[in-house]
């Protein structure tokens, strides 16, 4: 089969792989319809040291069960499904507490270990655990919304949901990236009051004016910060969603919380420590978040995209085949497009 | 009047100062009944800079409201009232949320600008909002309970609910000092089933037995790790009561931390940043407290104590005149007393 194959940073190459295959009788394998690039998949794409082996990417994926193994129960062949981003047995203490990407079994896709989704086809582990059939036609209109479930839109509600979003709340979202711009409109969904979105790409603010933003601050570092207070009466807000990962916007993200504020991290980290360890603790700011346990939110947000009340979907501008993924790598790296969405 | 001041680093004398007095009309003055040494007052007493005009220590007290300001409407001469580290005027917008501690008018004891309790007679501003009436006499035995509303138990109290200590969770605390003993009693008192004391002064460690630790960890570092890890499934703990400051502390602290759990710190941060910036995120750890807002805590505390339910003032185990306030701190600072409870 086909797949995308990352060997470093710069070097992904569309190649012929091993078919996906049941190894484990808890594996079901997958053929993917949708799959999509992942602002995550741009950090290896910047730094990514060459590998022999390589890496099969993609950890977002809808697609269709082809075949299942002797233990899996709640799936059959034909279903369409969704794949979140980590897979997760469903039973362990953490999968109960919902907090899926902890699970004792679980792991990610798209590494050296487990291949990934970028792929005409795609092994699931724990099958049963991680799948998650949805209730409509393979060429449905909502199939890119449907898609954001395997990471965006479930990403951008964790981090509402660890920062704390409710009615009436101010809220700052730090990066305009596709999670960004989901966590706009996880903010409002929750009944945030106030959504000041924290970017500067003109395309990406004006999607997150429909979103429901109400306030843009495009500037940078301390300017920034001044600028959010200036918007929320000297104070900052009650919560920050932070989409980024880099150290310079974590920095924002904690400026910018009013003192019993809370910050959501989602951003993949790219600093060692989290900074201000001291003005966070004299304002009794909280710093929560991590990878979205994806899985566990679909039963909360999956009827409102049925019933179109969201429409996290609209984050992709770009749609390719598998031989355009390279160069939807090469788009969403320089900024020409915000979320890509692969058909293989 | 006499009071402490602190001129230096290891420099607390007993001075004559001027009386307490009040300055704005929302003050009262208070005759200290009960003040005392505080963990946090060792930080300078090992660091401060030396200063001409010094500062006068304390920032817990029991006392008696002496004279009220002409704006002063809830207390009267004769009150006697626990007055918490921080004042604050009961109405802004952050005393509403019952964080008094970033009250937009409020401040704390003890520094170059606001003199503090370990003297005679203190001036509290803000006094409706800051003093809370007990309603006991001057000499109850619960006084020295009563007293550490003004600071340890609800300090204690903000790491646990900061914490997420619920029923049924698994608890650590960092720090055997007067505040980690109270986090013990707090922990218990919201249900935890396990509470894990890390620390390795017996006496100290004998109380929190008492206080309800279930498990004592006594090892430093990656063995004290390992070890709360082997107390716990191989899992850490739901939630982490971070009561001393330092870097290895908090190391400590979000490494034995459990996926989903929380810390909730209370200890000042003598560190710039917050360690493991990774590691806390793939395990979706949160981190959160501060200075605790103890004013808002005593409706909730108050009456455990007043009907013995809890025993916080067991923690004072050296009681002084004002004249041994300097060789106070020097016990405390030896560890030769866990918490110093001074009589003016």
């Amino acid at each position: 089969m086909r797949a995308t194959v990352m060997y470093a940073a710069g070097d992904v190459r569309i190649e012929n792989v091993p078919d996906a295959r049941i190894i484990e009788p808890t594996d079901a394998v997958v053929t993917v319809t949708r799959a999509c690039i992942c602002g995550s998949d741009l950090w290896p794409y910047k730094a990514m040291e060459r590998s022999e082996k390589g890496r099969v990417m993609g950890h977002e994926a809808i697609g269709v069960v082809e075949s299942v193994g002797g233990d899996v129960r709640n799936l059959k062949r034909g279903d369409l499904v969704v794949m979140p981003f980590a897979f997760s047995d469903g039973t362990c203490a953490f999968c109960h507490e919902g907090l899926n990407t902890s699970c004792i079994h679980g792991g990610f896709f798209g590494n050296e270990e487990i291949a990934g989704a970028q792929s005409e086809a795609v092994r699931v582990p724990l099958a049963d655990g991680t799948l998650y059939v949805v209730p409509v036609g393979r060429d449905d209109a909502l199939m890119p919304s449907l898609l954001t479930l395997s990471d965006v839109m479930g990403t951008g509600h964790h981090a509402a949901v660890t920062a704390k979003v409710g009615p009436g709340k101010r809220v700052a979202v730090v990066g305009d990236g596709a999670v960004g711009l989901c966590g706009v409109i996880a903010a409002r969904r929750l009944g945030a009051e106030q959504v000041i979105i924290m970017g500067r790409h003109p395309d990406r603010i004006a999607l997150a004016r429909e979103f429901g933003a109400t306030d843009v601050v495009s500037e940078r570092g301390d300017e920034a910060v001044e600028r959010v207070r200036e918007l929320t009466n000297g104070f900052g807000v009650h919560s920050v969603l932070e989409c980024v990962g880099t150290e310079q916007a974590m920095l924002t993200a904690v400026s910018v919380a009013r003192p019993g504020g809370a910050v959501g991290r989602v951003g993949v980290p790219h600093y060692e420590a989290i900074p201000l360890a001291q003005p966070t603790f004299y304002n009794n700011i909280t710093i929560a978040g991590g990878p979205a346990p994806v899985r566990a939110y679909i039963d909360e947000l999956l009827p409102d995209i049925l019933e179109g009340r969201i429409e996290p979907g609209r984050v992709f501008d770009k749609v390719t085949g598998l031989d355009g993924v390279p160069d939807g790598y090469r788009a969403m790296n320089e900024r020409e497009a915000i979320k890509v969405m692969v058909k293989p």
